[in-house]
Order: structure tokens, then C-alpha cells, then sequence
């Protein structure tokens, strides 16, 4: 056995205390194999002036628009996707596909996050990088069906399912996947409803976007005569596995039917706001006792993919949301960033003890403005920035180390993505 | 005349139009001399691979507050003031005040600010770090009446005043002042009308904090019959140079009084959203003419100082007040926290263009999370953040050199903040 021994820092614990430990990892199962002090490693990492917590889980984006990022900013969602996105969208190749994945991942493994959930197209091309970076995630090709014939959404659907039953427990069972229609009003009613047979067919979560915008909501009431979420539900899309990104504009009903179903919402609030589209009521949520998690969705809407500013985000818009100073406060944003979003999107991770995934970060402490320390959680939740993380480990493997990300070369991802942007909005211009 | 030749990076001019230029300062002038190519100076500071920009304006906070970073979160405001801040601000020594302006000065220039305006206690213990550590502000001892009887509110104005008159063009010229009266309803009306009929007659602004909270424009609306702005003005309070912090609830009459009176608002998205205060309609405020600034308010409410995650705060939180994902733009955050932040507080710099105070930062912009390069105004506004400025200068001296401030010293600055925060904390319980 192989061990590495994160030292000489505090720790935080899964119920919220932070102790001052050593924590001892098994490098080659990858786990968690003890906390206490003076643990001895074959391997050192220093973690003096530090807090070690769990690594960060962005539960909803699409990793390969951060090549997007700055593209277009200041617009509706509507007009956003239909000028700028979805055109720049069509001209993507696979190796643009797999150089902004490169970008985004090395954004998240320096800023703190060990786990994502992705949907998007070419996931091949993603798996490959996750892979290469050590990173763990869920991952699942977005099926669209709008403007295609019953045909092409059909193969579209078949690509979806390949793709999720091919990748599911690839790199070493850091990759699993899902089954990902993209939304309740981009994909039509029976392709929804083979996504869900099919992914129950195969044991495999459903994730798509939910009631994230009114225009979204609208249509399915007027059409249908009932909520998307019990639209949803009808067909078979909930289920405890399943989490559903945005949650934005949900009635009491619907919360009652997420929480009876167990399934779980993917909280984005800087999208949210970036899109004027609402603020998801993650305070009512979390008393029905929804699973939350965080996620940043594409740079394009962010535009960065650093969870601990979304943590911030959260902490900030859900007081907001709740007309409530005292709602979501720190320790609950801090819940949903690890050990929520890693049962959000069903994947191991979320705290440090012993026996749990070894997906760990530590945080520099020693900095002015997280000087003075009365809270350590109300740090993390309101003022630590991706910026103060110094090591990042996920599965029991060092992806970066005082701040020097091992799987990835940096400087050679940000040419790359810079060259490929570059050329990828000439073409669509 | 001693020369300072900000080399190889690319400038961000006041019609922000970013171009690849040097920028030469005169330093014993603390002025742009010139901006052009090839310029060279006695002393050079290297933004190759980064943004030459305006030094950023915080123009509200309360810096010494910094040492209650984190000590409660999650209340609303009355609350937590009264059960937390109150008693603990109560215990507070000139030194703990002084020690936590050095910290939150330190904060503040790491994080790109050269200009802020600050209203607190022991404000010549506030103007003594800001001589030492070379940054820019507008000062003003807080003058609050609640709980005195009048000849104890009558020395309080006192003690404002003389500060004002006594420190204004301080520190050759850096230090400005003004006459704070705290808020309209923790200030009695004659003390508020004296507080403004003095400033005048100095030549001096007024600060004050203005419909922050709706618990704070009511007693006024029910026992005046008229709204708080139209209060304020009939006191004398609103004039060119008079500057309200907040500014959430204002009606459409208060907006074009303010317009009207040319009074600017600094808005503080993080504060206002994290005491669920609600959000300043800071959009209806631009269109109506109104100058505004952005704040970060004290650390104990946001829990940082760095205007950068304000700038993104204000971009994001502005789309969702209007409802509409065009709202306050990139370019206009980036106006608000550098020539509009400088015009509200009535401080030069806030441009960069031949004769204006040398008052600039430089920004890397070789980073994963700023890659790739599409827009650096949206990256300015969404994507970077405070631990990204590399260089501060400020009245033509350089502040922090390759992220090492050069007039504090950052380790005994957060020792000290540290141990005096533990002590005031152990005395206030």
C-alpha cells in the first residue's frame, strides 16, 4: 500500500467541526485510511496554515464552453443561445470539444473542484480528458430533439445511450455516466420517455435542465395543463438517482414531487442571475428535503468555473431569494459544494473520514483577507476564492501541488484553448 | 522628474478601448505624463502579459471592520447589529481600529484599490495608516445621535467636523474628508441640518448611508409623510458632492431628486444582498443620470474587500433587479468601480490618460480562468479577481510590486490583526 499523509493542517469534518489532524491516505485504493495525529506517509503533503476539506463538486456545467468564455455576455437567454451560441455551437470540432475540456478542468482542479457533472456533445473527447487529468466525473451527451425529424431523434437518443453505457466506470471507475435529455421543451415527449426506460434499463441516472426559465415554464402549463416537474414525473424522468439542473422557478408542488421522488436539484446561481432568468428557491428546497447541489454551468454564463465563487453566490442570492438574512447560511452552501453535490450527482467524495473517496483540497489560510479567523466555514462559503486552494487530490492521486497542476501542462492547455477559440469564432463570424 | 515607465502590457483607455501601449508616470507629481510606444522611464514595472488599468475605487466601507470578518454571519441587519456588531464595536480601541485599517488597507491594495471612503471612529488612526500606506480615500468620523442627549450629539457633530477640517489634503493631498452623518434615522434632524450647513460652509461633502433597508425608509415615510430622500434634501444633506451609501429602496421621485441634485449612490451588491437588504435600482439609476459608485461596505458584511467580486456582484445582481440580462453590463461595472467610483467620492484618478493621477493597477491576464481572450472589459466585469493584480500604484508610487506590497508589512499586519480581533472578541463576550 502505497500512502500519502496530508500534515500539519486542520480539518474539516463531515458534521462541520474542524479539528487540528493529520489525514493519512491510501494511494492505491484511493480512500480515506485514517485522520488523527502524527500519521507518516511514503508521501508528504503539507498542509501547515491550511485547512483540509473535501474537494469540491461542480454538480452542473459544460466543461467545453469555457472556450466560450467572455464570447458573449449581457443578453437574455433566449437571444444569448440563438445569435451567439448555438452558431458558434455548430461550427465545433471534436479536438475544439476536447480543448476547451482541457481548459475547464484545469480551471476546476486549481480552484478546487475534484468532481463534475458534464453535458455536452463529443464526450468521448471529454472522458479522454478526465481521464488524463485524474479528475472524477459524471458525464452524459446532451440529446436534442428540436428541429430534427423522429429519425435523427432517434440516433440522437442512440448516440446518448452508447455513449453512457460504453463510458460508465471508464478511468479506473472515476467515470460514470448518465443519460442526459437536454431539457423538458428541447426534446420531444416520447424520446423523454425512452431516455428515462432506457436509463432505468441500464441502472443509469437521468440529468437534464428544469423549469429554469418562465419562457421555458410557460408553455408546457398553457400546452399541457399541468408543471414541467409533474410533466416530468409522467414521464419517468424522476427518480432518486436523477437531478435536474436550474430548478429555478418551481411551485410548492412541484418541491413536494422532487422530494417525494428523491430526486435532486443542481443549484447555478451566478447563471441565474448572469441570464436574468430567477433565483432557485434553494432555502424551501433544502426544508423539503431536496438534495442541492452547486454548479456553474458553462463559462459562457458565469463566466468562470471556481465553485467556491458560486458557494459565495449561493450564500448571497438565496438571502436574497428568501427575503431572509439567516437562509442558506454558511455551513449549508458549504454542504451543498461537497458532500450534497457529490450525492446530487451519485458520485463517491464529499467528506473527509476514514473509508470515503480521497477527494480532498487544501486551502491556504494564511492570507489577508482571510485574516482575522473567527469561522473558518463562513470563510469558505464567503470569502476563500478557488485562487487560495494549495494542493488538490482526487483519488488519493496528487493533481496539484502548491498550486502546479501534475496532469495537465498549464501553459500548453492555455495555448491550445486560446489558438482554438481564436480560430472557432472566426469560423462562425 | 523622476520617472516610472509601466512597459509591454495593454491599456484599457477611458472610451474603453483596450490598445498596446506604455504608460510613463511622473512620479513627484503622482500624474500620467504620457501613453504611447516605446516610452521610457528611471524606473520600469513590467505588465507584459497583463492589463495597465485605473486603480480600483471602494467608495463605501468601513475598513477597520475588517477585523469582524466572519464573527457573525447570517442575520439580518438589526439583528445583527444590535446582537453582534454593537456590543463588539463597543470594546473597540483606537489601536484595534487602527490595526484593522491597516489590515483591510493591505486587503484592498492586493486586490487592485487605490481609492476608498471610509466612515468609522478614530478616523485620525485611519488617516495615519493611509499616510503610510500610500493609498488614496475619503474620510469622515461617523456621527451618530441615537441614545445622546443633545449636547452629547452636539460634540459628536464636533468631533466630525474637526476631523474633517483637520485632515483634509492630509498625506500631501491623498487624504480628503467629509461630513458623515451615520443615516437619516440615527442622526437627529437638527444635528443633520447643522451636520450639512458645516460641511458647506468648509467646502466639504457629505456621506451618509441612505435607504439601505426598508425598516429604515418606513419610520420616516409614516411619521414624516414624506420619503427619505425628499427628508434628506429638505435638511440640505443632497448637493454635487454628497454621496449616499446603498441607495436599495428609492422611489422613481427619489431617483430624479437625486439626478436632479447631482448626489451620487454607491451601490453595495454583497452587503445589501447578504442582510437580504434588497437590491439598488442601480440600472433606473444610470439611465436617470444619477453617478454611481460601487462599495463593499465593512468585511463583517460580505466578507471581503476586494471590488473585483463586487464588480461581478453588481453585474449579476443588476440583471436580476431589472429582470433583464442586458442590464449594468460589463462596461458600465467597470466604469462604476473606476472613473464613476472617483467622480462620487469626489477622488482624482479613475482614468488612464495623459495628466490624470497615476492611480493604475496591472492585471495578469495569462491565466487558465482568464483564457481565452475574447473580451477583457466581460473579463474585467465576470472572470477576474482581486488575487490577479500584479502591480498597484497609486499617486505615482508603487504599492505592490509583483503581489508584494511595499509600504506594509503584510505578516505583521495579520499578526497583529489577528491577535487584537482574538482579544476584542474575548472582552466583547
Amino acid at each position: 500500500m502505497h500512502t500519502l499523509a496530508v500534515t500539519d493542517g486542520r480539518v474539516l469534518r463531515p458534521d462541520g467541526r474542524v479539528t487540528t489532524d493529520d489525514v493519512l491516505i491510501d494511494a492505491d485504493a484511493g480512500t480515506i485510511e485514517a485522520i488523527g495525529p502524527d500519521l507518516e506517509g511514503d508521501e508528504v503533503l503539507d498542509a501547515s496554515g491550511g485547512l483540509v476539506m473535501p474537494g469540491l463538486v461542480n454538480a452542473h456545467t459544460h466543461v467545453s464552453m469555457t472556450l466560450l468564455r467572455g464570447y458573449a455576455d449581457d443578453k437574455p437567454l433566449d437571444a444569448w443561445l440563438r445569435e451567439d451560441i448555438w452558431p458558434v455551437e455548430e461550427e465545433l470540432t471534436d479536438d475544439d470539444i476536447e480543448a476547451g475540456a482541457e481548459l475547464g478542468v484545469l480551471e476546476m482542479i486549481r480552484s478546487g473542484t475534484t468532481a463534475f457533472a458534464d453535458m455536452y456533445f463529443a464526450m468521448d473527447r471529454v472522458a479522454d480528458v478526465v481521464e488524463r487529468a485524474g479528475v472524477r466525473a459524471r458525464l452524459g451527451r446532451g440529446i436534442v430533439t428540436v428541429g430534427k425529424d423522429h429519425e435523427e431523434a432517434r440516433a440522437d437518443l442512440e448516440d446518448g445511450v452508447e455513449f453512457a453505457t460504453t463510458y460508465d466506470g471508464a478511468a479506473d471507475g472515476r467515470i460514470h455516466t448518465a443519460v442526459m435529455p437536454h431539457s423538458l421543451t428541447t426534446v420531444e415527449e416520447s424520446i423523454l420517455e425512452e431516455a428515462a426506460d432506457l436509463a432505468a434499463a441500464h441502472d443509469l441516472p437521468v440529468h437534464l435542465h428544469a423549469n429554469e426559465t418562465e419562457s421555458e415554464v410557460d408553455p408546457i402549463v398553457s400546452e399541457r395543463g399541468i408543471r414541467p416537474i409533474e410533466y416530468a414525473d409522467d414521464r419517468g424522468v424522476l427518480g432518486p438517482s436523477s437531478f435536474l439542473a436550474h430548478g429555478v422557478h418551481l411551485d410548492d408542488s412541484e418541491i413536494a414531487r422532487l422530494a417525494e421522488r428523491g430526486t435532486a436539484v443542481v443549484h447555478c446561481p451566478a447563471s441565474n442571475m448572469k441570464l436574468a432568468s430567477g433565483i432557485a428557491p434553494v432555502q424551501r428546497l433544502r426544508e423539503a428535503g431536496v438534495t442541492v447541489g452547486i454548479g456553474t454551468d458553462g463559462a459562457a454564463s458565469n463566466n468562470d468555473l471556481d465553485l467556491f465563487d458560486e458557494m459565495r453566490d449561493a450564500a448571497m442570492v438565496g438571502k436574497l431569494a428568501a427575503a431572509d438574512a439567516s437562509a442558506v447560511p454558511a455551513p449549508a452552501v458549504v454542504e451543498m459544494a461537497t458532500s450534497g453535490g457529490a450525492e446530487a450527482i451519485g458520485v463517491p467524495g464529499g467528506r473527509i473520514e476514514a473509508g470515503a473517496a480521497a477527494d480532498l483540497i487544501v486551502v491556504d489560510l494564511e492570507s489577508p483577507h482571510l485574516t482575522p479567523a473567527h469561522d473558518l466555514v463562513s470563510h469558505l462559503a464567503y470569502a476563500v476564492r478557488g485562487s487560495d486552494v494549495r494542493h488538490t487530490v482526487c483519488d488519493g492521486s496528487v493533481l496539484m501541488r502548491d498550486r502546479e497542476v501534475t496532469t495537465l501542462d498549464a501553459d500548453a492547455v492555455m495555448e491550445r484553448a486560446g489558438s482554438v477559440a481564436a480560430d472557432l469564432v472566426a469560423r462562425a463570424e
